[in-house]
């Protein structure tokens, strides 16, 4: 047997291993000090009321002979699929039901939407960028071409007439910068990916953090041609604390037609020969996320995190420092001070102040010189983090 | 975009889309005749009290600060691999904890399992067969040779040194034949693939329904050498009724190594890059069914299942009607009457007796002549099924 030689070209990142490590050295050494963690991409908060009322109900149900739910439809049952529907009208978008697929997170549909697409294809990938898209890609076997996200572009390329690729990934708000396109510079994306044949896999999955009465596009869907070269991949991850509930979707629209064959009937014959949907009690969960109460509820929880970010790009704001996300985004992008390297300025924030960050050189090589700090700590932590930064940049 | 061609060459299967339509036409026309469904592969008996017990605790820990579980890791907690583990050691199999992976079902695991390997391998499938090994090998482009299981072998295929294979599926008990593999029969397997290099791909999805006293080989590693040549897939899908709550586990054995890579480091890999685990709730579900009272519910829901099995066996056996399964197996596999033709016997029993089969054409050419019922139905239906059938054959 010869197994896909694609993994022998896989990097392990030690990103995450190092991070963890150094912490530890430093709390072994200094085992008085507080250490505030805002390197971490998980949410702290739990699942709101509505959620856990929803799942306690689905519980019930299934251990009944009445309520009990068997096999389900693999692409996701219909009233949580009628209520994703509506919340894209929110915004304007319409779309059908068959166009939306009940997933268990955008982590699996970024690597499982790849089975639909030709090895040969060749990928273009922001850098620095969420690592699972380069990951995914190598593992099949496919060429990827960086495009260099930095200062001068606002961490938002636009697309030029000499990209040539087959497959581009966008990610908005992105993640790890936390930059968010505007509707202008996505027309430009959806216009190249058209002229060009080439589909765009736009990652939805931090649309929850920008704000509800901006003009900034939730969607790829709002741009005018997107339904013809773009899918979209979403997750309740950080819009509803589902981390570890596992629930999200992909919108793979009707119109979207390649070599005379239609995406979205190619991945429903993924999904139900791959996957067989969805547990019905988190479906019934998910469901509740989106009732009027339990919107609520998780506008609550963003905006504490939202909150967080607030607080952070304050203080960098005060001390004239470039960043950027921290408004729309859970994510702040800095520029470290003094022209100090990733690894660096983490180290010095770590051993001055006690605080962790993520070097931003783990998200790709034009990532140096950078660190992301996240919202999703508590508020007392945040503020004491950016007290202790406005002291040591003072 | 140049999409995946392989895709242009999936057959779609009309069994089930057909099976409906002409049930439906059927009651139609007659409106007061019981139809009974014989056909069906979903359970029907509601989740166990324990395991409804551990899914509420779970899910107000998720409401709460302190008991919120956000990522987990994504081969599964090790409070769920720990009661596997020693479910296995009942049938002396050890295992270590990281060769354990916990996943939304097998049907995942069946079709992601292959990301793993060459498009080279060429790949055996016994035929009849559960149509998901055909398809995801398809998908890939992978070359397939089918073994024949007929009344010659018992629908037990055993290989011989004109077999050469990469890649070989073992499902035992069977899905759709219900035949179950010995120990000896399986050993022949195992040295042909490690003399061939070859792996196998054990679908243990249905091992519970062997009686648990019994010589048959429950786990593939029971056999000697298997860890060096075949991982194992399982689910809690027909063993506790989790068909709509989702989950299962594959062990991929430490020693499994082909062309100097570790088999299990790279689905390690593979998992934790387009997976993000199972939900923390039904995790803790899913260790309840492994728990003392667990074990006992879920039993009774199995014998349940099995004492059907062993009614429809009784009537067959009466009618001298040859047919695999009905003992260690929630399936009957039997040799349509008179010669007839699958979808022939199918349309006499719903015409004449109101009963649903499965045509066992459906599941491959060599499945022509035969029908699959199965045990999943209640008690009751099963039996008036097995009086009109006992009375159409008088």
């Amino acid at each position: 047997m010869k197994i896909n030689d694609n993994y022998k070209n896989l990097e392990t990142s030690y990103l995450f291993s190092t991070v963890k490590r150094k912490v530890k050295e430093f709390c072994d050494k200094n085992p008085d000090k507080k250490v505030i963690r805002l390197g971490i991409g998980d949410v702290t908060r739990p699942l709101c009321k509505s959620v856990i009322a929803a799942m306690h109900n689905a519980v019930d149900e299934m251990g009944t002979y009445k309520g009990f739910h068997g096999y389900g439809p693999e692409q996701g049952y219909d009233f949580l699929k009628e209520k994703i529907q509506s919340y894209y009208l929110k915004n304007n978008v319409k779309l059908e039901l068959n166009e939306i697929f009940i997933s268990d997170g955008a982590k699996s549909d970024v690597g499982n939407i790849l089975d639909l697409f030709s090895i040969e294809n060749k990928v273009l990938i922001p850098d620095p960028v969420y690592p699972a898209y380069v990951d995914t890609n190598i593992m099949n076997g496919r060429k990827i071409t960086y495009i260099k996200a930095d200062k001068e572009n606002d961490f938002l390329p636009i697309p030029n007439d000499s990209y040539k690729a087959d497959i581009a990934y966008i990610c908005s708000p992105n993640n790890p910068t936390g930059a968010v396109y505007t509707k202008e510079q996505l027309k430009i994306w959806v216009d190249w990916a058209l002229k060009n044949n080439a589909i765009i896999i736009y990652d939805a999955a931090y649309e929850c953090f920008i704000e509800r009465d901006s003009e900034l596009p939730k969607s790829i869907f709002e741009i005018e041609g997107a339904k013809k070269c773009a899918l979209e991949i979403c997750s309740l991850s950080k819009m509803a604390g589902f981390t570890g509930t596992r629930c999200g979707y992909t919108v793979v629209p009707n119109d979207l037609n390649f070599d005379d064959m239609n995406l979205n009937k190619m991945w429903l014959r993924r999904q139900t020969t791959k996957f067989n949907g969805v547990a019905y009690i988190i479906q019934r969960g998910a469901e509740a996320v989106f009732s009027e109460e339990g919107q609520k509820e998780i506008r609550e929880n963003i905006n504490y995190y939202k909150n967080n970010a607030r607080i952070m790009a304050q203080t960098l704001t005060k001390h004239n420092i470039y960043f950027t996300g921290g408004v729309n985004s859970p994510y702040i992008w800095l520029k470290c001070p003094n022209n100090m390297g990733s690894w660096e300025f983490f180290d010095y924030l770590l051993n001055e102040i006690g605080i962790v960050g993520t070097p931003g050189a783990g998200f790709g090589k034009f990532g140096e010189g950078y660190l992301r700090l996240t919202a999703f700590g508590t508020y007392e932590d945040t503020k004491e983090a950016m007290e202790r930064l406005d002291k040591l940049l003072s």
